[in-house]
């Protein structure tokens, strides 16, 4: 516990220590337990030992709980591409940032597991899902922009770093157990180049 | 107006001379015109001059008259990845199908414009083509499975195949009078190739 997060909190309203971590644990078990569909708002709120009032304070709806860490992961990736060394090609700097990420990801593997097991179930997560990855391909291609990467070039290089972080996520959250998403990353990044080298992957 | 156009038609009910493409012509006026959201699918097929039962065997709703073409250009895409010759690499495949279907838009370059004008303005068709673009990479990598092209490979081409079309598409609705959108790809697949393999673009 921080004391931003203390701050935030009260900001907010009452004071519920960590009270959106709880709500999006409740509702993956909930998920997990009963389905998606099934699960409501207030039962999320219950199973958190907070209010349906909490809940809202935190997130829009009951989809919603599971796409909260979005604009963290657009703050990190974009801030990792501007602090690439000024030598990175612009699918380099992309790498790196995806690479500084894995750590935000690897230690939440069982939790992504049972994220993207109910996402992959339900055509409109699956849909919020493909938003979520053009609104961060987007804004990497600005921040590759600010470093002076013309266009169409930072375009295709965000679009094709998180084509890679996609296909990497989805082959990390397909396997048990002590999977490295660094790693999956690494390896798709270098059949990428294979693949557009016209080459046979390694 | 074709044979098969014309059982089509006729399968579905009254018969109404490409009543289909006069619904899409009438539908891009309307919205050019007074806006997506103010315009009813009553108005649309009054302007065509068909009924607003004709629409419906159609379409599913005003947003869909905008996707129509969706399921054609996978078929054709899916056929030129199958069709391209034994030697060719994923990517080369991939690329090849997009530039078989070129020709299909190629002819319909200021309609191409309007409808890209009207989706850019509105979140809901925004997330559509979306979803529109991640079904077609689905289908690029089954079809390039067939072909026996392993995983991550497969899909890391098509997803890369998808990302070029994406950007060459927007550059080329961006320009008016004699765009070329094959030569717009091919430009865009050397940018990949250039941003890939971490050299600057030429």
């Amino acid at each position: 516990m921080t004391v931003t997060v203390i701050n935030y909190d009260r900001a907010m309203g009452r004071w519920e220590p960590n009270a959106r971590g709880r709500l999006e644990e409740a509702a993956l078990e909930l998920y997990g337990e009963r389905g998606y569909e099934q699960t409501t708002v207030a039962e999320i709120a219950r199973r958190a030992g907070l209010t349906e009032r909490t809940f809202f304070r935190h997130f829009a709806d009951k989809r919603e709980v599971l796409f909260g860490g979005g604009t963290l992961l657009e703050e990190r990736l974009t801030a990792a591409v501007a602090a690439a060394p000024d030598s990175a090609g612009p699918l380099e700097a992309v790498a790196a940032a995806l690479d500084a990420v894995g750590p935000l990801f690897q230690e939440r593997h069982e939790r992504s597991r049972r994220r993207q097991a109910i996402i992959l179930a339900h055509a409109e997560l699956r849909e919020r899902e493909l938003i979520k990855l053009a609104t961060l391909a987007r804004a990497l291609a600005g921040a590759l922009r600010e470093r002076g990467v013309g266009e169409p070039a930072a375009s295709l290089a965000a679009e094709a770093g998180i084509a890679v972080f996609k296909i990497a996520f989805e082959r990390w959250t397909d396997e048990p157990g002590e999977a490295d998403l660094r790693q999956a990353m690494r390896e798709a990044f270098a059949e990428l180049r294979a693949v557009t080298a016209g080459t046979p992957a390694p």
